[in-house]
């Protein structure tokens, strides 16, 4: 059967349906506990306004009574009234979203209806076991008036058909957006657009936009989520200089340069990642391609072990690889 | 009309008609002007054989007429001697290439008949306006007996009808295997898909062989490479850590990785990476992604400018898309 969304342009195509989501506040949170600067924050809108992103996740929404607060940044929580020092009324085309992980963020206390917010849309981050609990959360956000995504995390690790019946299930909720995660950096591009093809023709049966948020274990990220485009897939994660657990995430610069839709401008983002980013890397982040990173998405693995690897100081990939075929 | 080519195997596939290069002395070498300690060469040698690697590449066979001596190392020039003080009689399966740029090599007093050489094949660089110089070389070399390759650079800045019409050139000479080259890292897996149904035509029609060789700026050497793979390409470069000029190349650790067939494996690379690599950057060579290199992929230009900008300790690089804009 002919998908609507088969061919849906070509590299010099300009795709007007086609959603950029700066995912750096969120993802790049990770691997500084969300302790960016206020100032860091405001100039990642004043920039992402004016490089044409659609979509800018300012970090978790995650219940204070769960995690300590002395732990974290602002972004991990992300109170309405953090998010309005930032963007006041948003009075742009720009959306602003959240993340919530399943069973991490107590909705009823946390959660206010669109009208009073300054969030357009939340994401809920679930496991394929987890996606009757993901559909709940989706249906109250939704009922509150948000715009809402499903990302369903570590697919690699799933079974074809488990995965089918849960994109059914997620099909069938008022879902608006369903994300293609890889999250180990572990799928190859001939993968991923098998992949696109099946999320593809869940999205054309229910009516659904897919997305994709890749990670960059085998230098991947950027090759995986613009073969996405090319396929049909609209939403689309990065983040600054790939900044992300592990070896980060899509470049948001990449991306900026490789869209063709001319409100998508690269200069606003260079001016960005010269004025903001050497300060984020000398706090103390890291993040990037790294062997061990290559070794965890080789193996399909999540890419803890190899966080702690590098932690320690080790470079004794042999043994790490006896040890990560050891432990699967 | 179908290829014989086509669907070559999918990626749960050992195809044994791959043959991976590790090209790490010879691009590598353009960061540290073929500075590299013996002890780096044989440690390379020997874990490229445990590692399965089908061709090593040496270096560029350039002639010292041509080229100051004392401003390069030995690898620059691949005298017989030096090769043979690494390999001895190189009693293995595995190969040895050295590279020739068109014009920077006096032939007929550097190359040896092949029964009095370490070297197995002359891989002949050129630009596509000058392909016949290029196969005057080949056709030198065959006669020696030599295999050859013929590594048309610069591709994504030709155009299509004169690219077609060298690689029909090409095609009608001796040649064993016609190479992609994007010099600029300037191509997109959808373009390099293309572009591997251009060469494997003429590979079809005139019995060639078809590589791939590409280039990290826009992080997708590795993307290029696979895909091209899959494709029915079977000649693929790599170099160790992607050590190469600009943003390097493809990561031969992650080509290991990847690769199906048994006899590659990745723990001899990672040893050598543990043990070698370290002190190659310590001693400054500098490579791999970077915003300007980023710059010159995108705007499809050679890295130069890029490689200049880094030096000067610029990062203005709002500016530099001015420059890159105004100068092509």
């Amino acid at each position: 059967m002919a998908s609507k969304r088969e061919q849906p342009g070509n590299l010099q195509s300009a795709r007007m349906s086609v959603r950029l989501l700066d995912a750096t506040l969120r993802d790049g949170g990770l691997v500084n506990d969300f302790r960016f600067t206020d100032d860091f924050a405001k100039a990642l809108y004043t920039a992402n306004l004016a490089s044409g992103v659609d979509y800018m996740e300012f970090g978790y929404k995650a219940s204070r009574s769960l995690f300590p607060a002395e732990k974290f940044g602002k972004w991990k929580f992300c109170s309405e009234s953090d998010i309005r020092a930032v963007v006041g009324d948003n009075d742009t085309d720009m959306k602003i979203s959240v993340m919530s992980d399943v069973g991490r963020v107590n909705l009823e206390s946390e959660v206010v209806p669109k009208s009073d917010s300054a969030i357009d849309m939340y994401r809920v981050a679930c496991y394929v076991r987890q996606v009757p609990s993901a559909i709940e959360m989706i249906e109250y956000c939704h009922k509150l008036g948000y715009e809402t995504s499903c990302n369903l995390m570590a697919i690699s690790k799933n079974q074809e058909s488990d995965l089918k019946q849960a994109l059914d299930e997620v099909g069938r909720s008022p879902v608006d957006v369903i994300y293609i995660v890889d999250s180990f950096g572990a799928l190859y591009p001939e993968e991923i657009r098998r992949i696109c093809d099946m999320y593809l023709e869940v999205g054309d049966k229910y009516g659904k936009e897919i997305g994709i948020h890749a990670h960059n274990n085998q230098q991947l990220a950027f090759a995986n989520t613009i073969d996405s485009c090319a396929k049909g897939v609209n939403y689309l994660d990065a983040t600054v200089s790939g900044m992300g657990r592990g070896a980060g995430n899509c470049y948001l610069e990449a991306m900026l340069g490789f869209l063709k839709n001319p409100k998508y401008k690269i200069k606003p983002m260079m001016k960005f990642v010269r004025e903001q980013m050497p300060s984020v890397i000398k706090s103390g982040a890291k993040w990037g391609y790294d062997v061990p990173y290559l070794l965890t998405g080789l193996y399909n693995m999540h890419p803890s072990s190899a966080i702690e690897f590098i932690k320690s100081n080790r470079t004794d990939y042999e043994n790490f690889i006896d040890e990560l075929l050891d432990i699967d």
